[in-house]
């Protein structure tokens, strides 16, 4: 019998992998569940939508990272409640059982999912952008589009499949609109017979008065300019009022689309909502200074389903993964001074600097007082990336790719899978189980 | 108005791409309809069911092998009714509507798909190998046995996961089986922690005297005594009487197994059915020493969606590559021959040899009179594999992936993808789209 406290992480994003690495040495046991098999390099995701990856490109087993990690076990199966009280989960396991998990410390690092701000019914019209089968969807509705579009000889049937609409000016739609405008491009002029390049049209849609809004403003402007060259339509201040099957409605105007893509909601798992604890507007856990949750001092919460807002500033943290990593490392921390019968500390984030990209050879990046745009900014996007992507074989290959694809503006991975033939939201999207950790 | 002979293709694989590239200085206009947008190579199917490579490493976009042949237009759409005398197919095409396409000249290319002999319930419980959703629908239910295993404490729903039965021992059924026995080992052995590679038991089902049945006998022999080295169990004499969702019976025996690949029954396309001309038992055209249909010279069925009676030695032709693109080939040729009023020939296959390989370093290959095993053999194939791969990368891909594997024992496409977690068949499997040409 293990005798060792057991520490229980949800999710294996970069949060939660990285708290499994940080407690390799600490006289713990650990147990990392996740709902998928994979831990998936988010910040490419857009680039499988795009058909320029593939998703083992971007994915690895979590198992695989973290096998040389002796005291930690991983499994497969959906966290389906919480009972904090009785220090337990339950577990919808990948043999079909169901079985109660208990722990002694508890790491919440669920991540987010798509949201729809109450219109739940958009979902049926539009994909977000938040994991692979999203992903993977959108690839198929944007291949198939094109192959219907070929075929279409009535023009407003036409134009409603060479419509896109990319709904969310963060760095997520700027980067969608972008690869979409350009594969678009090449791929159209080149292996399209009856289609022209300059049919398709590309409509980025954010509701704020800029792109970018966590940006310096003059990356905001040259994110719009870079995308204007591209082809790609940028509004700002366009306020969406419906998504249905046939387009968007924005304010009177109706935009005919069969792809529309979802790039403006994104809120916590849904995990959260049975908690019982404090949360925020977008279902995050408003955590406390050390990372736990008022009341649990042994739950923490970290990365996209935490709310942390004792920052010095007062400003809220970011979306991105370095907050992850730092609070994985900050709450193992924590864990094995609470061991030692030490005080805890108080989280405090150290920022590195963010950066998005515009399709090939542009991005801006800000790191610390500077603020870089074009060529420079994005080499240093794609070496970033490429540095923190993990394991061996997914940096050569995905290095690989991007090479072949720059040089011969052509696009490795564009395939249509399932069985599903035409254009548009199929009757079975979204699927009956939805995300989860 | 185009007024050159119009001749159509139904189907992408190697005889469709094949006959189109043939066309490709005929005074014709070609349209070559798919269901999918990609062409698959299927040899290395077996590749992605194992998670060796990934589905894009195999599938590159007939529009894309096709762009620089002017005369041919690629049409995504599913050929539903085929109307002989009044030569025109009944397509339903990727903007959802369907149309009819006239023809001067057919050429019918849409291949095999898996048939069950009568037992269509048996494709509830496994699941076979002819398209890319069935690879991956394959390495899903792989995965998810591994992760489900290591969770069961229950002995009987263990051993349950951990036996993989194959049925059939042709190439597929021999190169699925070894590699699936590799995976398991190596997988097992390194990332996991409750599941020894002991545990794990791979039977391979032939119902015949001996595997290989179309190799000398004394291949047959080797490729079982290599099977045998590598853990797989083979039974040869071996007939199934029921396929369920707890496992496989043979005869009185009952093995319990999550994960039944059945390699054992190829037909044709189901569009066979439709045409009022005489099929053979697997539901293939029986047709006319110059590949064209009795009665209907103006439309030629070649691969394996045909029967070829009239070879010098009465043998059948085998369902590989090769007899699909010298046919085609010389279809082109008789619609060249028929619109310059020539008479027509009569094909005949030049047999250039046939392989199959049996995990990692060794392989049997039938070259002339000549027979290989071992590791010159998996050379042999290894080389022919990848040259004949479509497109630079893909081949570059694989050879990376594959040199990766071989010198890590790693597996490089290890991703469960779907919403769905369980092992075992799902209850939406098989998809409510039949496979198609």
């Amino acid at each position: 019998m293990d005798t060792r406290p057991h520490v229980v992480i949800v999710g294996g994003g970069f949060g939660g992998i990285e708290a499994a690495r940080a407690l390799r040495r600490a006289p713990v046991r650990v147990t990392l569940i996740d709902r998928t098999n994979h831990h998936l390099f988010q910040p490419l995701l857009y680039q499988v939508a795009m058909a320029g990856l593939s998703p083992a490109d971007i994915a690895a087993p979590i198992r695989h990272i973290l096998h040389d990690v002796k005291n930690c076990d991983t499994l497969l199966g959906e966290v389906t409640a919480i009972d904090l009280a009785g220090r337990r989960l339950d577990v919808d396991r990948a043999d079909g059982e169901r079985s109660w998990v208990a722990f002694d410390f508890l790491v919440l690092a669920a991540g987010a999912r798509t949201t729809w701000f109450g219109h739940d019914e958009w979902a049926r019209s539009a994909v977000g952008l938040k994991d692979l089968d999203e992903a993977v969807e959108i690839r198929r509705r944007v291949l198939v589009a094109f192959e219907a579009a070929e075929a279409e000889t009535d023009a407003d049937a036409r134009r409603r499949l060479l419509n896109f609409v990319v709904i969310g000016g963060g760095p997520t739609g700027v980067e969608v609109a972008g690869a979409l405008a350009e594969l678009g491009r090449f791929v159209l002029a080149r292996d399209f017979r009856h289609v022209r390049a300059e049919e398709l049209r590309v409509i980025l849609l954010e509701g704020g008065p800029r792109l970018l809004p966590a940006f310096p403003e003059r990356l905001s402007a040259y994110a719009a300019e870079r995308l204007g060259r591209l082809g790609v339509e940028v509004r700002l201040g366009a306020l969406v009022s419906d998504i249905r099957p046939d387009g968007v409605c924005v304010g009177e105007e109706h935009l005919p689309s069969a792809t529309v893509v979802w790039a403006a909601g994104v809120g916590a798992s849904p995990l959260t909502a049975g908690l019982g604890v404090p949360l925020d507007r977008a279902g995050r856990v408003i955590v406390a200074p050390d990372c736990s949750l008022p009341g649990h001092p042994h739950v923490f919460a970290i990365g996209d389903i935490a709310a942390y807002p004792h920052t010095d500033d007062g400003r809220p943290l970011p979306g991105v993964s370095p907050v992850a990593l730092q609070q994985a490392r900050f709450v193992a921390r924590q864990i094995a001074a609470d061991l030692q019968k030490k005080p805890r500390g108080r989280f405090r984030y150290l920022d590195k600097g963010s950066m998005a990209t515009i399709g090939r050879s542009a991005a801006v990046a800000v790191i610390g007082r500077f603020a870089f745009t074009g060529l420079f900014a994005w080499l240093v996007w794609l070496a970033v990336h490429i540095f923190f992507l993990i394991g061996f074989r997914n940096r050569l290959m995905v290095l690989i790719n991007w090479a072949w694809s720059y040089f011969t503006y052509n696009r490795g991975a564009r395939l249509i899978t399932g069985r599903r033939l035409h254009a548009g939201p199929p009757a079975s999207w979204p699927h009956e189980h939805p995300p989860g950790p």
